[in-house]
């Protein structure tokens, strides 16, 4: 529990009312206990406010009117985000390494890293400090974790893979299977490429349970710096994501593709091989890119089309079956003036 | 081996001919040795029933004309499924705990389960009655597994999620990863909204292998009782599936969606979130859904419409080409006209 | 390091220039030491040859005025992959048994193995000679891997599958998990079938990341020899592919379903359940296959037709906005030819 003022410190916000008021959890307005803080993030939900029990509100700076103790924020969900995670810390795992885990020769383990049963680490690996490997977790020889980085249950890091500092990885995942590569010398024969290049995931990258991530051909395959990538995602050989960018589920994106940053990809999109997509640009659901994308742009479909072109388009076809119709008519009654033509 | 009225009370059917056939295996038609029984679903079939060499049919209770031992049912294929598993049963896991097993503190341990080689369980877990958890699976803190259930190889259940009765989970699967859960503070910037939720997998449950299903930010990811769910399958934060529904393989719903009682997905169908899919109702593969779906309907494509208009939009895209000849040879007869004006 | 004339045995090349000259390593035309060799695949990149300062080139045999050391190859991506594997050999996993692995009753082993950290072998299972199991692998009981063959981490053999020669399997995948099979016994009550039938994945056969391939109902699911699956892909019961396929990420194919020889199935297609698809028959990305595909086809779109047919649609539809205008102006223009109509 927290008074007011020490949760104002927490959020960076401002407090209106009792300073020393006793606040033990965070709730939503129906469901608040009268100990508990709640929010609101717009002003049209001051109204529902008044049936809350709460102790008090996180409220955005700029509203008026609500007369209970508050909290004011630039950022009421960021606020609500933090206060969240203070209330309820997730089960945290034991520091020091399982005897269980299985460890390489010249692994370099860093301070304060909690390593659970059955992982195996490889040669010469590198762990961070405040790292957590939740149990089953593999890492290949060479590949290294940065600090603070926490892997679930049963991900498994391939040899030669660079994690940054305060990565997330979700259960299940791998990162740096071999991308999907081969030279047909003859139909249906298929010689394997070696797939002798790394991944680099950037700092502050979360990755989604059962994510698959492929290593380089030759080079890298990077997600760079602040990434957010969603369950079941699929990203090839030497395909580069800038910073920034949200990954929706299921997406998949083929070899030597280039993601610029703050790019949006939204669930079961799709790119093929070697293009690229521009900076803060959005891809709909479901989308399937055959082409360069240009920055700041809003494509969606299959092949990808600016979002306003798809909806007309849309539009066009759901009028279409009638359409069809018209045209018969028309050429009806064309033959009817044509048939009535003075000769 | 069982005699045929043996076999007739596992199927709850009625016996014509010998009861005391001795009958050693269940095949197709055309594989069924003479010791084995075979079985048709419909009279159509009835034909084929003379080229085998069955020693006895399972058939539908109508029919009739079949003068060989019978075991007559209403459900053929339901009787089918008995009769396969009653002869094949597959391998059982080892009653006990595997000494490699890591046990966490207070773990409530059940009668009769099998715990194999390398199973974490976590501080607090309940693990009912019979239940099976091969090789490699984890379970996290404070999660329980009600009375016979089986979670194949590797399955994932994080911390904190409810399990029910008689559920069965393929190899890989993950319940309760992190939501894709994200507050953006500046483009770019994506501040990790904790996940502190659970979830709730009722009685009677089957999930596929390496499917993913988030824990809710707040409150429970629920999936209702005898709800199947095929490979690959995504489930967002808080998503409700109902009682009954089949969830077909890489399908993918996002967050807060709700989807009602015996509703079915084809494969790789998605739905956006926060929206209400209705009781009965079936979506197409490859289906996109943005919007509420009413109860008891039949919706494809995407933005999904309902089946009906969508075969008919498709049906008229594949004439348009055509049409737009058409439309131009219309131009061209009419500008004739237009000339040929009397003035 | 090798020997020009080495390395061109190695590649069944033939040496121009100094055969005695060293080479260290394989890079890219611009990245090459003087140490290295680097490769074209086409004459058409002659002219950047000349920047380089690799100490040779791999170039296809017709390439002539490259007056620099050289060995002539039919295919020189098939020389480079080669040279690239030798010049860099992956880690290697260490020979032998780790004694954290756990072995069932009856398991025989052949000569040279490599069996990782917490591997778990069921009972009555074969693993051949030369094997690599990495650590954390599951095999089920009376399971065979054949010569050669290496599964990466947490890859997951059920019971009664088989695998042949020199397979490839990455990490996290699923090979034998029950089908989606049920009968519906009432609306919303699904009785689960038992998967009785086991798995055969031929010789050479390269499967993806948490790649997920279930078993038979009865009979077997079959991957032919040479067939490369990329990572996400999801194989229902009794799924039959051919020999030489490529199937990339995210692909879903349906129980029963058969797929020739040398099939292409771009990523995140999908095909229903119960249907053929012929030889030398190209799928599109994103496809939906609903019926029987023709032998040395090209499919696409959704539902599939064949790709020059949807083309022509697709371009059809990029024209409807403007054509439903005209299709308003001729209506106009029409109703006024008809009132100018003398009676």
């Amino acid at each position: 529990m927290l008074t007011l003022v020490e949760l104002a410190q927490l959020v960076q916000g401002e407090v209106e009312g009792n300073p020393e008021l006793i606040i033990k959890g965070i709730s939503s307005l129906e469901e608040a206990s009268m100990e508990d803080i709640s929010f609101i993030d717009n002003e049209k939900r001051l109204e529902e406010t008044k049936k809350s029990k709460a102790a008090a509100f996180i409220v955005p700076s700029g509203v008026e009117g609500l007369n209970r103790p508050l909290i004011r924020v630039a950022n009421p969900r960021l606020a609500w985000a933090k206060v969240l995670e203070f209330f309820n810390p997730r089960p945290q795992q034991k520091l020091g390494i399982h005897p269980t885990a299985i460890l390489g020769e010249g692994v370099a383990i860093g301070k304060e890293v909690s390593i659970g049963a059955g992982v195996v680490i490889g040669d010469k690996a590198v762990i961070g400090d405040g790292v957590v490997l939740y149990p089953q977790v593999y890492i290949g020889a060479n590949s290294s974790i940065g600090d603070h980085s926490l892997l679930h249950p049963r991900v498994v890091v391939e040899d030669g893979v660079q994690i940054g500092d305060k990565v997330i990885v979700q259960a299940g995942a791998v990162i740096g299977s071999d991308g999907f590569g081969f030279v047909t010398t003859a139909p249906g024969h298929h010689y394997k490429i070696p797939h002798i290049g790394g991944v680099i995931i950037e700092d502050e990258v979360e990755i989604g349970a059962n994510v698959c991530i492929d290593r380089g051909t030759m080079g890298k395959t990077v997600v760079k710096k602040g990434t957010k990538i969603d369950n079941l995602v699929h990203l090839g050989h030497n395909v580069q994501v800038g910073e920034g960018c949200l990954i929706v589920a299921q997406v998949g994106i083929s070899g030597s593709t280039e993601i610029g940053n703050r790019v949006i990809l939204a669930g079961q999109a799709g790119a093929v091989g070697h293009i690229t997509i521009g900076d803060d640009t959005v891809i709909a659901a479901k989308s399937g890119i055959t082409n360069n994308i240009p920055a700041k742009s809003f494509y969606s479909g299959f092949p990808a089309r600016p979002h306003s072109q798809q909806l007309k388009n849309d539009a066009a076809v759901h009028r279409l079956p009638e359409a069809l119709k018209t045209i018969k008519k028309l050429e009806k009654r064309l033959q009817r003036l044509e048939e009535a033509k003075p000769e």
